[in-house]
């Protein structure tokens, strides 16, 4: 299975997801702007190609997709979309363009790869899986933490995910026609053309234990975050894998639009 | 209760949640493109001031906010957010740009409404209490339209509303200083200052029956989505004003981080 | 309104949700173990009639039925149910008995009771709205506390109301004939009668300081809860009124099948 | 991976489960009216061992537990729970005695069979993992098909896994002693003892194409519940057995009191 996926800032956190696909004997094709991804591919006998890529810019993911394509014999029919970025800062204070930014990053960015990939999966009229990387904090307000743009930012996905799943699951799912609007003033009323399904679901990870979380544990909010947690810990990046291996693969050929949720935590 | 009310683009949403707002003698200041509030709430016996507003804009939000204040004897206590818009598109085609300026209007704009309104409070030191207009949309996926970029935008509302209850709720939900950033190098550990409580919860309004809609009506869609709900019918713009009223009330005193929804659909 | 009220066995609770109702002028026919409550009535200036049920008794239920409507000029058009017990217990030492008895009384005595005050309806060829008190528990695990039963019968009655909001919402809900089965081996293919709406919600408390909650303070865990809410508090049982108003009444009437949730707590 | 599985009246269904399992190298304990699994399991070259059960019955389950546990040279370390039975009746015209069975079967029969198993894992002191078959009836209302016992049951196994998932998974999560009631007027304050962890996850299948659904692909409903689904088609009872298997195995280690959810719907 030929994989894409995107990276977050997070090293630790791709690098639990690529093993897994790895040893799985998944093809990847990375973009990340962590350089060792290859060395970590070749040591696992397997390949990964690396491409840099601005996931709020159109024009650079289809540059990448070009030129990963090249050196490619199948069409890519698996996405992981890790891209994210995050900030904590009281709502009162946060500065309109950082707000923003984290806005366009985690929603306009999963959004404009994801349908960059669908598109290839509907070029090569396959069917393909998606997995948008949400969060915990798509669900809940994180106790203590002041980060309301990313959490905003990942309930917008558990959503994008829901409408890409029912958009791009049977052509059923869209009527005919659209309400003409000042953007689309003349909307077509041909029937549109059908495509193999590309089933969309999201997962969402609770606290992780990776190099970004020091600054956490210092601060003692690890202990806080393990305390409130159903099993008593904060998650290892391992524990990410299978759960993406399973909505990648045809293991789970009846999921889309659903949310997968790790480490749920106690509630008082 | 002197509140502050943005409008969608649609007349007669905006109307209903006044006229409610008119008979049970709450006191509004509106912003809003339509001029003729003013005579309405002429008519029912109370005042309201109009005030035009770029909610993506924080500079126009302060400036409406100073001229209104002028005019007032009372702090606002109440704040209904209905600013919103849409627009349908098939995910494949969606002009980017068009995307990314729903989901700032949509959430940037909610939320630097919100915050402007929550100082507001925090100065003249009073309890307040906030509705976030969202949607159905930001639960399900919309059968047949497809309009990712809305659906993505009201379930970031709902979650926005969560995390802004949580550090307006009670001094305890916020840990002592913040993880250092790029945007943040320095972040202050001292205690933050306490406020009397801001209450924020959203509507999830269902189908609602508008001029606006009269398109969908004509492409039966109105019809399709009466079929699909519990009750038989789409709802009228005044089935929301006692709602937004006993949110924005103290009958609601324990909620906060809520999400009332309107019309759930039947399911199959 | 004419009203239909159970109790739980907590005073304070049906005491905060009379009182409401006397004042907004409701004229409420309670079934609880408390005698006082046609003081309470007589005192706010309206009539309670008082019937003692056994909400696992069909029988019961339809003799004390009876013995109300001999008293009423006009039919029974709301319902709030408050009848709950529940038990703390591991679930490794729960008494089977004790876990079936929680769940018959919270979800059959429910069920049983809502269903005679619909057929009540139903003849009198009106609209209701009915409430049925579910519980934060329905949602979340509770910290702490091992209450597997009640929370298990209290997600019950979400979704209990949610059936019963579709059979009772429109005619449309419910397809010609049913499959047959061995306690219903000639299912009509008739169509059904239709009746006027009949609206059915679900309220879901936080934690109550109430004379009941006396041992929970003792042991610390009030105070263990407000720490972990939104607003640093656990609520009053005052704060219940307006909700249970609000759904009773037509400013509700586009919703049905909703859960409304006070209190909501904090996630780590 | 030794497992213990109980089925339901669906033969298709627990077939489904079992060759998945076999399939993975699981060695199976089965609980099943279904004598052919013993000849399914040899063919797929592993071991079944039956046992009939009744589930409603504690003796039962204790014995059936002996008799099977002679057989075995490993501690059972995994559950999955099948057992449910449905009814369609309209509301007001449900048996109460037949709704009431329909409750005890699903929801006390599960929670009955899992605190036994729970026990041979505290016993063992090994950490296992329960998957308790739900529904999407415990989510949804379904349309036009009334089954409001059912629904109310699975919407309680969702809840009653999340309770015992947080008893299961970790210490801290249970309080020192407990309220006194009627049924435990000593509750003992000594420390509980520590096991390792049981984790307790939720599936919640959609519509599946089996010999049962037989009578409802006649009346036409399979065709309308295609119709409404995000992939336009329903289940085939092998789409089950990879998520049973994930959420069996070390895969989802951090996964507790989760709901996976497959098939999800289109919604209007």
């Amino acid at each position: 299975m030929l994989c894409f996926l995107t990276s977050s800032l997070n090293p630790m956190r791709i690098h639990g997801v690529c093993c897994n696909l790895h040893r799985s004997a998944f093809r990847i094709i990375l973009s990340s702007p962590q350089g060792d991804l290859e060395r970590t591919a070749q040591a696992n006998g397997t390949k990964a190609i690396y491409q840099a890529i601005d996931v709020q810019d159109e024009g650079s993911i289809a540059t990448a997709l070009d030129i990963l394509k090249f050196d490619l014999r199948h069409p890519i029919c698996g996405f992981v979309s890790c891209a994210a970025i995050s900030g904590e800062s009281d709502a009162c204070d946060y500065p309109a363009d950082v707000f923003r930014h984290i806005l366009d990053v985690n929603i306009s960015g999963t959004f404009l790869l994801a349908r960059a990939i669908a598109n290839e999966m509907h070029q090569a009229s396959i069917s393909g899986s998606m997995v948008l990387i949400a969060s915990m904090s798509g669900h809940v307000s994180n106790r203590g933490i002041n980060t309301s743009a990313y959490n905003a930012s990942k309930a917008a996905i558990h959503q994008l995910a829901r409408s890409l799943a029912a958009e791009w699951g049977h052509p059923q799912n869209t009527f005919l026609g659209s309400t003409a609007t000042a953007t689309n003033p003349h909307p077509s009323m041909a029937p549109r053309k059908e495509y193999p399904t590309v089933r969309v679901n999201t997962l969402s990870p609770g606290h992780i234990d990776t190099p970004l979380s020091e600054a956490a544990r210092v601060r003692g909010l690890t202990e806080e975050w393990a305390s409130q947690n159903m099993l008593g810990r904060i998650s290892q990046p391992e524990e990410y894998r299978a759960p993406v291996i399973f909505l990648l693969g045809d293991g789970s050929s009846y999921m889309t639009g659903a949310v997968s949720t790790l480490c749920w935590i106690l509630l008082s």
